[in-house]
């Protein structure tokens, strides 16, 4: 089934209204802007399914060149000198395009769009989106080949001296210079006592000898993101910090080992965590957000499906000291393929 | 007048109700984060308003260090393993503070907060957040500093054989540098013929001989962007090119002088617009938000105010080539003054 199919299958001939981000990019391929907040020009977009599966969003005339061919844009003006009350439009837009019986996402939907009575389908269509289609999985497959890119430029620009900031320019100047413009990334990138912390973003902070670094780096390509993260060490690490690490990785080829279709969630979860402790997800979906279903916690009874896109990643943090390892997979028939190409070694294995 | 007290004469004895991210800020401090799109462990704050002034905030509880010192937080979990239905919590917990008459931003309510019975002042508001205080005054000055030292880090980067990415990259982590830490940036960075676009993101495209840049940069401090425009020419510009810019510098300085507190918005647009020719506004308010109220464009009649911060960016543009020049002002008790310190010449002024 395509996401479309199953999106038809969710609305069971109700007409399907959301405003959520996620689920307007999954059915229209719209790619929301996000890295500078709200556009003073824009209003969120709407999309609306019809029984008979002819998909409209409501969308500002700015924002269109990406949808899909059968998508219909039914628009509001975007930059203009004019005022104009974009967000009011976008509603009244939407409204005329309901009939009959609407299911939807109600959190997601503002002012008089709220008001209509639907169906809350939110978790149904949240499940739904977690299986991808092929042309979900190449552009999962591209952010993740851009986050590769970025993991190789923070290790082997990992030395002594390094601040995370200037790391953290290396990393995003590889990225963007390899996709050739400004991308979206959210990334941990902290080094030190720091990597105690699970996560951070980068600072003022110089690597020493002797030093960890730990770098996750969820970039985005269009609508779809990738995940990576991995721990690097320079010199000589404690040997509790070599054991820890080699337990994630334990952990995570255990937890790779567990990922097949009618395997539940939580069990992949129980897996890894038998193997190494940590505070957080064994992993997560990854797709149009960066951390959505299926997630993989301790007792998640989410079937896994062939199609869908996991981003595995157990970790240990003890005193002064962090290491995390992950991999993004996804479910094939039997198992899993993995997605992700950067070095997880605590050493460079190249 | 600060702006807590202007918001209490906006909701006249009402309770006020407000999802919308730049009221939200306005008036308890939180900064959202935004570069990655809407967190999966978070849902947008909530602010509420009592008549006697009380402000709440409801927020997940990893977002209230930025707080104001005065504001209650009411919050809702963050980060968890655990699965949490943030948004239908921060919902209820929204509903629960809510009493008697109110009124808010009903085109920023989410589910059942849409369905509440309200009067819409987000017009009013808008335009009382168009002020600044003297907290805010500072936070701007600071964003506007950081654009400055991404104009100048620009500006002696530019030279023929250097691409807009690598540009972006010495900008981007100049102004981080200074900081000490990621921050967001809406920009347009463009060269050669694309500066005949306006705008437009940095790309593969080299700078040549005899080539111009276009550069304009919004980073955000804490909750309050800072913005700037330069135009730089490398080489030897064709006179029309030279001509439109001093156009561009005139009508800078004669909107500049037209500022001040009782003058309509639309009359400064006028002022600037009778001496250089573009298709866009003439400028606009800016701090919570990249463009915002007074907005310098053709027939508003909004009168400007003492405090009232205001982009002003006259520009030219034409066959393959395009310039535009901009300075933040704040308006003072008899005119105003330039926050602005980047170099605005199409050649090195130092």
């Amino acid at each position: 089934m395509t996401r479309r199919e199953r999106a038809l299958a969710v609305a069971d001939g109700r007409t399907l209204l959301s405003a959520d981000p996620a689920t307007v990019s999954w059915l229209t391929g719209h790619v929301p802007e996000i890295e500078w907040g709200p556009s003073p020009f824009s209003a969120p977009p709407v999309v609306v399914v019809d029984g008979s599966g002819r998909v409209r969003i409501v969308v500002s005339e700015d924002e269109t060149d990406s949808l899909l061919p059968d998508v219909e844009p039914v628009t509001f003006p975007g930059f203009a000198v004019e005022e104009v009350d974009r967000h009011s439009r976008a509603i009244e837009l939407a409204l005329s395009l309901i009939d009959g019986r609407v299911a939807g996402e109600p959190l997601s939907l503002p002012g008089a769009l709220a008001r209509i009575e639907l169906d809350d389908v939110g978790v149904e269509l949240q499940r739904a989106r977690a299986a991808k289609d092929r042309d979900e999985l190449d552009a999962i497959r591209s952010a993740i080949a851009i986050a590769d890119i970025g993991q190789a430029a923070a290790r082997s620009a990992f030395v002594p001296g390094v601040s995370e900031l200037e790391l953290w320019t290396l990393v995003r100047a590889a990225m963007e210079s390899a996709v050739g413009g400004r991308l979206p990334v959210l990334a941990d990138l902290v080094t030190g006592p720091r990597t105690a912390d699970v996560g951070g973003a980068p600072g003022d902070r110089r690597a020493e000898h002797d030093d960890l670094l730990l770098v996750d780096l969820v970039p985005r390509i269009g609508a779809y993101w990738g995940d990576s993260c991995a721990a690097v060490a320079h010199g000589d690490a404690p040997g509790i910090v070599r054991d820890a690490h080699a337990n994630a990785l334990a952990a995570l080829e255990a937890a790779k080992t567990a990922v097949a279709p009618g395997v539940r969630a939580g069990e992949v979860d129980a897996t890894a965590r038998a193997l190494v402790d940590y505070p957080h997800h064994t992993g997560h979906g990854v797709g149009l957000t960066v951390h959505e279903q299926p997630r993989i916690v301790p007792g998640n009874d989410q079937i896994l499906e062939e199609g869908m896109v996991i981003a595995l990643e157990p970790g240990c943090y003890g005193e002064g000291w962090g290491v995390r390892v992950e991999q993004v997979v996804v479910v094939t028939e039997d198992g899993c393929d993995v997605l992700s190409g950067h070095d997880i070694g605590l050493y460079s294995t190249t």
